[in-house]
């Protein structure tokens, strides 16, 4: 190649993806794990993203297993499949997430995705239209904000306030719907809270949702996954008030989210979307899509009808021992605190005192220093939409949290300001 | 909910993807195989797109299926992956590409993708932007020209010569291309033509385009799937000369479509698209989309490297004979010709001459009536490019390629014109 050559090549001025900002607290993260000291003979201990699958405790179920061999050497599955996902596949999800429903999901109502995340990226793309706007919580999760601004939907935040155990502000929904607004999203039980919505909340969410005309987009991809006193309410429940787009996926309750297998369901007995053409826009936005894999869909319904209770209970009583080390262990620390025991999921937000510490100013920098010095990592809150608050996913062995929450004490104790 | 409510929820005039056309060979055959009259007592002879899997003779390597298993088995890989696709995996694809390369390839240069379509899907994001224009072959795979529409690329078709081998005719792509043309896309072996590039031709394509300072995108799905008398040249080794983007999956050797997983690398020892952000824009557009399975990244090095040489070679002499049956049972069809015989991939075209015909006016009509009357899918040539052709998979059982040859030629023989 001639020198200089390389001007003259017709894409060197391809600069769309570029400008996008990271759309996933992974990516996020980078920087502070980057930050650890590779000298320090201590195992990270790794709190900043809920992936729990590094520790043993949190094994998936072996039916789960079962499923996927058994799928495989069937070779029954080796086919390009359909779009929307393979009748069984459809079905079974249909019937899992009915089991909580006072009506009936049919298979009609479910289209597979790629985990969570594709159904995320799918809703996204159908409500994007010139001059919408979504209605995200705050603080929420990223990649919700990622794909809007990557789809040009305008986002409007409502608060999800502390005080009142994490619930929606619905005065602050009310004043930023207008006819543009596409879809309010919820996400229970809570990523990055850890809180659980109630059952009487959520009906009061639907009721101010049909009043401003505006579908909830309800994400529950830590579905079933409560332990605390609030039971764990899907929001499907209430799709005769208001039309609902449930979002979910195996990755959280059955500890796969390397399988990346979800759904988009649409709870709607009224029928609504159907009328509205946003059913026509699901299926026409998939077709563009690669198909998820037909083995994985194969084994879907043995993974959600064959594994045992035991399993859920189990991974039930692990979380809340988990969260309860985590709350407890804050409360130890001056700087910190955390305004209600996690009830669900496998992540709480912690308030940050940073006016406490010297040489710490702010959540970035208190999560850049606790990776250098201690090999904990844990997620800035303004990651996910609070500043000077931390984000600490608790879904560690018991033991490994212990010695990161006791390394995190050490750390601002270090760090507290003597007077 | 109220009557007529509906009509004031606030996604009603939602129309974005409503317009756009079907992207899929798939989708575009659904209303042939509609016509199959169901009454038929005889079995439906489907070859109209291109997925073997259906018949035991095409089933997977033994040795892919316990990678998946062993990887699945191992609960090493239930985590979430990376982006670009989990270190083993990049690095076992580079080096089953580098065998046939006169240089390596590093594990960075390659980015695992949902199957070959998403790496399309990809790649012609990144080269998406305003006035920008890719030079797609014709007859071609329908995906391209799907995808670009909806990225809103524009798309200009050089012809491949049915009496030149299905060359690429290189006079076109010279007086299509100008300074927004982002790159052109070459299919090798094959799709819908069964033909095979020779390295000659390959060499001027890439001296074509470094004269005209575009890069080329290589659809090697059908890699290796060869069995004339031309070899397979990947077009990574012209490299040096352009810098290509190769786009491979193990869809079609190993016999999965259904297990999506595929791979966009590049080719470029001269560091072309480092300098010109197409690297960055390659990472950042991956950024956005849900990773592939994990635990299939994980078994892929078993399955790159572990399957056996006896597999791909019976492969190989099955493929042989069914093109071989195809080619003699179209020369015995008076109103078909096949220009070439395939040499390549799993599916070739036939010319029709609907002028032999009463009552079938062109090739749809012909796949429409051709499915009622005898339950046989071919893909009409429109779908892919060339009006009054036919696109014929012949990946199937002999013995089924046998049934549907003949029932071809009869119903050829009862439509021909008397005179
Ligand atoms: C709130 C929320 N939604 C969706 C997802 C994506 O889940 P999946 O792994 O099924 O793609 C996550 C993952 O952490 C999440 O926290
Ligand atoms: C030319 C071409 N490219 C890409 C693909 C997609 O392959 P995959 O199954 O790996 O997504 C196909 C599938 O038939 C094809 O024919």
């Amino acid at each position: 190649m001639e020198n200089g050559a390389e001007n003259k090549w017709g894409f060197e001025d391809k600069q769309e993806h570029k400008a996008a900002p990271a759309v996933t607290v992974k990516t996020s993260l980078a920087s502070i794990i980057d930050s650890v000291n590779k000298n320090d003979p201590r195992p990270v201990v790794p709190l900043g993203y809920g992936d729990p699958t590094a520790f043993p405790c949190f094994r998936t179920a072996v039916e789960a297993e079962d499923a996927i061999v058994d799928a495989v050497r069937s070779g029954k599955f080796n086919c390009y499949a359909t779009n929307s996902g393979i009748p069984p596949a459809r079905r079974a999800i249909a019937d899992y997430l009915s089991r909580d429903l006072p009506y009936k999901l049919s298979a009609d109502d479910v289209y597979v995705t790629l985990g969570c995340k594709q159904a995320v990226e799918v809703i996204l793309s159908v409500l994007a239209r010139p001059g919408a706007n979504v209605l995200l919580p705050r603080p929420g999760w990223p990649y919700y904000e990622g794909i809007a601004q990557r789809k040009q939907v305008e986002v409007r935040h409502f608060d999800l306030l502390p005080e009142r155990n994490w619930e929606v502000d619905l005065d602050a929904v009310e004043a930023l719907a207008d006819k543009n607004t596409a879809a309010m999203v919820i996400i229970n039980p809570g990523n990055p809270c850890g809180n659980v919505f109630t059952y009487h909340h959520l009906q009061e969410i639907a009721e101010m949702a049909r009043k401003l005309r505006v579908m909830v987009v309800a994400d529950e991809v830590y579905g079933h996954l409560t332990f605390g006193s609030i039971p764990y309410t899907p929001m499907g429940l209430f799709g005769s008030i208001v039309p609902v787009i449930t979002l979910g996926s195996i990755s959280k309750r059955w500890l796969v989210p390397g399988w990346r297998f979800g759904w988009l369901v649409t709870n709607d007995p009224n029928g609504i979307f159907q009328k509205s053409g946003i059913i026509d826009s699901i299926k026409d936005c998939l077709s563009i899509y690669s198909d998820i894999p037909t083995f994985i869909q194969g084994a879907i319904p043995q993974i959600l009808e064959k594994t045992k209770e035991d399993f859920f209970c189990k991974l039930i009583d692990t979380l809340r021992e988990s969260a309860e080390i985590c709350y407890n262990g804050i409360k130890e620390i001056p700087c910190m605190s955390c305004p209600n025991k996690p009830e669900g999921s496998m992540v709480t937000m912690v308030k940050l005192n940073p006016w406490l510490l010297e040489d710490i100013n702010d959540d970035i920098e208190f999560a850049l220093k606790l990776a250098k010095e201690e090999s904990v990592i844990v997620t800035p809150g303004i990651y996910v939409g609070l500043k000077n608050w931390l984000r600490i996913a608790f879904c560690a062995e018991p033991s490994a949290l212990k010695d990161g929450l006791g390394r995190m004490k050490a750390f601002c104790q270090r760090h507290t300001k003597k007077h």
